[in-house]
C-alpha cells in the first residue's frame, strides 16, 4: 500500500470521480505560484543543505507540535526552541523518534497528508512512519539531505514554482532577497511588505520601531506626513530590491478607519507616547489600512487583509516557549461594518486588489461572498490556515462560489513555514477544485468545457492576475 | 449539449438519483403557489408587451449587475438607472452585449441557472449565450416579445401560477390588484402589506408619510390609538381590494419589543418629530411588529418577518444609483433574544403565523429551528436571497429538518422582480427537495411513500396553508 | 417493509457504503458507555416495571411533545405535568392516541429514528404506528412492560451496557445509587456531581441550598473557604457512594473567571445576599469553573461545561408548565476569551481533563478545535442535544477532525431521560463514525487498518479513558 492514494481527495461515484481525474490531470502539472508564504529567504540565498529530518520536518511546524502539546506531550522534548532559555531536546533522532511514535496523533488532519506527500514524492518514502520505522526513515531523509539534489533551489526547481513569495518587517534589509536576485539562480523568489510593527501600536518595541523606520528612510517619523512618506519610501524599496507586488497585515480584527489628517496625527502620538487604549490602537491599525490602500493606487500593490486571530493565548506558554507555537485561536470576525470605511474610500476602484482573509468561516456565506460579489476592489482569499484542508477548502467554494462566483477568489496560498510541504498543498488545492468543479459538472451546473477553463483559472490565471505576478 | 442538464441538481449516485428522479416527477409540475415575490402588478393590469430583452433581463436584474459591478464593470453600462441623473446607456443591443460577453462571470451561481431555464424553456433557445451569439439572441427573444404568446398574462398561464403576490408599500392605492380584480382574466395576482414606510422612523420621509396615512383612512395619526386605527383601515383596505394574506416587515435586525402604549407613545411621538436615537427607532419597529402581530389575530394577516440586511452599504453608490442596486449585504442576526418579547406575547397563539426569514445562515441550527420547533405560532421561511440557491437550500434543510421538521416549514418564496425567472427558482427548489427526500430515503431516515408524501406538501401543500392562498 | 433499514445513515455510494458495513460491524457488538446521561437512578435501585407505554415514551421526552407543541398540540393533551396545578391528561391510552396519529411531524428528526430502533429491536414491533395501529401496539408494549424481561435491569443487562452514569444534584444522599452497590446486581450505575444548585447565585434558593451544603458537610458555607471545603467533602461524598468520576456545569455561557480570594469571597457574600447582579452571578459562576478544575486536579473528576443553552425561554409556558419542557433554545457561544482564564489557570496540565459541550456549532471549526488541538487539559464533547442527530454528528467530525483530530474527543454521550433510546442513539453515533471513516478511507485520507483503530477509539477506548470508567 503506498502512502498515498493516487485519487484520494476525489469524489467518490464513479462518474464523478472520472471527470474529477480528467480535470485534475488538465491542472496538475501547471507550475506553481506561491503568493503569500512565510519560506525562509535565507534558503535561497544561500542555498545551503537543510541540517537535518527533525529540523526540518518537526521542530518548525507549529501544525505538527501543537497537536503533539494537545496530548500531554511537551514541546521542550519535540525540540521546540523556548524564549525562556530553557533546555529543550538537541538530538534530532531522538526528536524523530518522538514525532514517529506519535504520528497517529495526526490522522486525518491536512498535517498527515502533507507529511506523507513529501515522504512519498519528494524522499521516496514507501514505509509508513511510526515508531518502528522512525530510525530507518531518519537515516534516508538525512542521507538524501546531504546531496545536492535536497537543496533549496534544487527543490524549488523540482517542485516546479514559478515564484514564490516570502513576508518580511517592514524594517528588514531584504539582503537575502538582493543575493538571489543578483545570483545567476533563475528562480524568481520576492518578498512582501509587512509593516505590522510600524503599524501597531500595540507591537513590541513600536516607538523604537518607529524611530527606526525614520532612521532608515531619512524622514522625521515622528510626524504623521513623514510617517506616511517612510511607509512610501519603504514601499518602494521592498518593490525595487524584493520585488515586492503585495502588502500583508495580520490584525486581530476587520476593523477600518477613515479619519481625517488631523485625527488620525492624534491617534499617532499617542501611539507613539505609547498612551492608546485598546480600542484606539485598533482604530489607528484600522487607518492605516485605509491609508495602505490609497498608496496601494499609487504604487499598485495588491492590498491583503488577515484579520481573527486571537495570538498568543495562552499566558504560561507565551513566557515559556514565545510567539508562533501553536496558541494563536481564530475568533469571531466582523467585516460588513468594518470595512466600511475603507469600502467607501476606495471601494469603487477598479486599480486596486484587496484580498481578504478570515478565519471565521461563518463569515463566508454571510459577509465576504456578498461584499466581494459587489466591490470592484475585493477579492476573498484562499481558507486561510487551520481551513486549509480539505474541508476547509470544500466549504469556502460551496459557501462562496453561488453569490461571488469564481473570478473574485485569487488561487491559493500555501501559506508555510514548511518548504516542503509547498507542492503537497497546492497538490490539495487543486484535487478540491477539481473534485469541486466535476461535481458541478455531473450535477448540471458547469459544463465540461466550462470546468476545465474555469480550473486553469483558479489554478494560475487569478493568482498571477490578482497578485500581478 | 442542450443548456439544462435534465438531472441538474440532482444527486450523482444512481440509485438516489433515480429515486430523485421519482420524487421530482411527482411534484414538477404541481402548480406554482408564489406567496411572496416583487413583481410589477402593472403588468397583470395592463398586459402590455415587455419592452426589450436587456430590459427584462439586465436592467432590473441586481443579482446580474452586481457581479459584473464587482468585477469592475461599470452599471451605467448596462443601463441601470441613476440616482444622480447621470447618464445610462439607452441602447438595449449595447446592453445586451456587454450582458453575453460578461455571462461566464455567473458561473455556478443561482443566475446562470435561472437564465438559461428562461432561455430554453421560455424562449426556446439552444445555444449558450455569449459575445458571439449576442445579437442572434436578442433578435429572437425580441421577436418573441413582441407576440402575444409572451405578454405578462399568457406567461403567467404558461408558467402554471396558481397565485402569485406582489408586494405594495402601505400607501398604494392598488389600482393595478383592482384592475386584475374586475377584468376577466382568471390569473391570481394579490398583494401583501409592506408597511416599512409608515413603521421605520428612519424610512425617507417618514413623518409625511405618518400624514398621508391619516389622510387616507381618516384617522387622526398623531396619536398613537388613531396610527393604530390607521394601520387596521389599510390592512382591511388591502384585504379587501388587494386579496393580502399577508404583512410583510423588512428591518434590519430581529428585534421585537412588547411596550406599555404609554412607552410606545412617547417613542411614537419621538418619531414623528424625527427625533428617535437609533437604538429608539429599532424599538419601535420592534414594539411594532408585536403590534402587527396583535392585528393578525383578528384580521388573520400572516406575518412575514425578514430581518438581517444591511442595506445600501456603499455612500457613493447610494449617492450615484440610489438603493437596491446590490449593495445590500447580510449581517450578524440574532433571534433568540430579540424575539422574545413578540413570543411571550403571542408565541403560543394557534391561530396565528409568524414567519421567519434570515440572512445568516448561522442562525437555522443554532437559534431558529430551536424555536420554529416548539413555538406554535412560528414557522421558518424558506433561505432568502443570496441562499436562493442549491447550496443554500440544501443546508437550510440539513440544518432546520432535525430539530424543526419539515411541518413548521413553509414551501419556497421566489421573492424576485424577474418575471421570466419564476419557473427557474421553483423548478430549482423543488429538485432541492427532491433530492434531499431521496437522500433521506437512501439512507434509511425516511420510507419512499413518506417521502412523496412529504414533496407533495413541501411544494404545494405547506405554502398554501401558511399563506392562507 | 421493516421499521429500519439495516443500512441506515451510511453513505450511498456502493464501495463505500461496503467498508461502513465493514467498519461498523467491527464496533456495533460494543459494550456500551453512557458517561453522561439522566436517566432515573431508581430505576435500577427498585427494579420496577415501568408504568405504560405513554409514560415510557411520550410524557417525559421533550424532544417528542415539543415538536408537537410546535404544531398546536397543547401539552395537556399527552399528559405532560403542570407546575400550575392544572390538569393533564391522565389516560395512558388517550396520550398513546395522540402520539400515534402526529408521529409523522417527526419525520427526518432523531427521534423518528430513535422510536422506530426501540419498537423494533427493543419490543420487536414490525408495523408503523400510526392512529390505526396505536390500540394493537400499544397493547403490545404494555403487555411487555408488565413481564420481568422488561424490567430496568434486566433491558440494562440486554442493552449492553457496561457502565451508566446519572446525574444529580450536589445535595442528593444518593440513596438509589447506594441500593445498587449494595445488591448483588452486577449493573454498573454510577452518579455525576452536579452542583449547579449551590454554584449558580441566580439558581432557585441559592441561599438555602447553602445553608444545606453547610449542614450535609459540616462545613461553615457561610465563608468561601468553608464553601469551598463544602464542595471537596461532596465531591468526596459522590466519589465514594455515587462511584462518580465526573462533575458536571450547566452554564448560560462559557465564561471563566480565576479570581483572588477576596475577590471570589465578594462575589460569594454577594450571592449568599442575592445582591448579585447578572454580570456577577456570571463572574461567580465563571470563577467556580476554575476551583472545580482546582479540585479536579486533586480528586481527579473530569470537569464537564455544558455551556449555551438559554432555559426557559416562554414566560407563560414556564408559569405553567415549569422548567425542561422544551423552551431552552441554544444561542451564541463565545469560548477563545470566555476559557481564557481558566486555561492559564489550569490549561497545560496533563492530569486533568475538562470536556467542553456547545450548542452553537459556529465555534467547532472557530474555536473549539483549536483549542482542544493545543490545550492538554482540553477535549471536546460529543454534539450535545439538538446535534445528537445523523447531520449534527457529521458536520461535527467534518468541523473538527482536521484541527483537533480524533484523540482531542471523547466518544459518545447520549445525554437522555428516555431510557429505550440509548441502544438507538448509541448506535446513530456508531454508524455516522463508520460512515465517516469509510469516507476518509475512500478518498485516500486514512487507510482501512487506521479506520477499524480509530473506530474502536472513538466508541470504546476514548470515552473510558476521558471519563475514568
Amino acid at each position: 500500500m503506498p502512502l498515498l492514494d493516487q485519487n484520494r481527495l476525489f469524489p467518490v461515484e464513479d462518474r464523478t470521480r472520472a471527470l474529477t481525474r480528467e480535470i485534475y490531470d488538465g491542472i496538475k502539472d501547471l507550475p506553481i505560484i506561491s503568493p503569500h508564504g512565510h519560506t525562509d529567504p535565507s534558503w535561497f540565498a544561500l542555498n545551503e543543505n537543510f541540517p537535518d529530518p527533525a529540523r526540518l520536518f518537526v521542530t518548525p511546524d507549529h501544525y505538527v507540535f501543537r497537536m503533539f502539546c494537545s496530548q500531554g506531550i511537551d514541546l521542550a522534548t519535540l525540540g521546540v526552541p523556548r524564549a525562556d532559555g530553557g533546555e529543550t531536546e538537541q538530538d534530532p533522532r531522538k526528536i524523530w523518534q518522538v514525532f514517529a511514535e506519535n504520528l497517529y496523533l495526526l490522522r486525518a488532519t491536512p498535517s498527515y497528508i502533507w507529511l506523507n506527500h513529501a515522504f512519498q514524492e519528494t524522499f521516496g518514502i514507501k514505509t509508513p512512519l511510526n515508531g518502528e520505522t522512525a530510525g530507518e526513515i531518519y537515516d534516508h531523509i538525512d542521507a538524501c539531505l546531504k546531496t545536492d539534489a535536497f537543496k533549496p533551489r534544487a527543490l524549488y526547481d523540482r517542485f516546479n514554482i514559478e515564484a514564490l513569495s516570502t513576508t518580511e518587517m517592514a524594517l528588514d534589509d531584504l539582503k537575502h532577497h538582493k543575493t538571489i536576485a543578483e545570483s545567476d539562480w533563475n528562480g524568481k523568489v520576492i518578498s512582501a511588505y509587512r509593516p505590522d510593527n510600524v503599524i501597531d501600536p500595540e507591537f513590541e518595541g513600536f516607538t523604537d520601531n518607529i524611530a527606526q523606520l525614520g532612521a532608515l528612510t531619512g524622514e522625521n517619523t515622528a510626524t504623521w506626513q513623514g510617517y506616511l512618506n517612510a511607509h512610501r519610501a519603504r514601499r518602494a524599496y521592498f518593490k525595487q530590491v524584493g520585488g515586492v507586488t503585495s502588502s500583508d497585515h495580520g490584525h486581530p480584527t476587520a476593523r477600518t478607519e477613515d479619519f481625517s489628517p488631523q485625527v488620525a496625527n492624534e491617534l499617532f502620538q499617542k501611539a507613539l507616547k505609547g498612551t492608546c487604549t485598546a480600542d484606539e490602537a485598533d482604530a489607528f491599525r484600522g487607518h492605516m489600512l485605509t491609508e495602505m490602500a490609497r498608496m496601494s493606487l499609487d504604487d499598485g500593490l495588491t492590498l491583503q487583509i488577515h484579520a481573527g486571530s486571537h495570538r498568543n493565548h495562552s499566558a504560561p506558554m507565551m513566557a515559556q516557549f514565545g510567539r508562533d507555537k501553536g496558541f494563536d485561536i481564530p475568533s469571531k470576525t466582523e467585516f460588513v461594518n468594518n470595512l466600511k470605511p475603507l469600502l467607501n474610500a476606495v471601494g469603487m476602484e477598479r486599480d486596486l486588489t484587496v484580498i481578504l482573509f478570515m478565519l471565521d468561516e461563518t463569515t463566508q456565506s454571510r459577509e465576504l461572498a456578498p461584499l466581494a460579489g459587489v466591490y470592484p476592489a475585493l477579492r476573498l482569499g484562499p481558507p486561510w490556515w487551520f481551513h486549509d484542508s480539505f474541508e476547509g477548502m470544500k466549504r469556502f467554494r460551496e459557501n462562496t462560489t453561488e453569490t461571488a462566483g469564481f473570478y473574485n477568489t485569487v488561487g491559493f496560498n500555501d501559506d508555510t513555514r514548511a518548504f516542503c510541504s509547498i507542492p503537497a498543498r497546492h497538490d490539495v488545492a487543486r484535487r478540491v477544485d477539481a473534485g469541486y468543479l466535476a461535481t458541478l459538472v455531473a450535477t448540471g451546473r458547469l459544463n465540461v468545457n466550462e470546468a476545465h477553463e474555469v480550473a486553469q483559472d483558479l489554478t494560475y490565471n487569478l493568482v498571477k492576475k490578482a497578485y500581478k505576478l
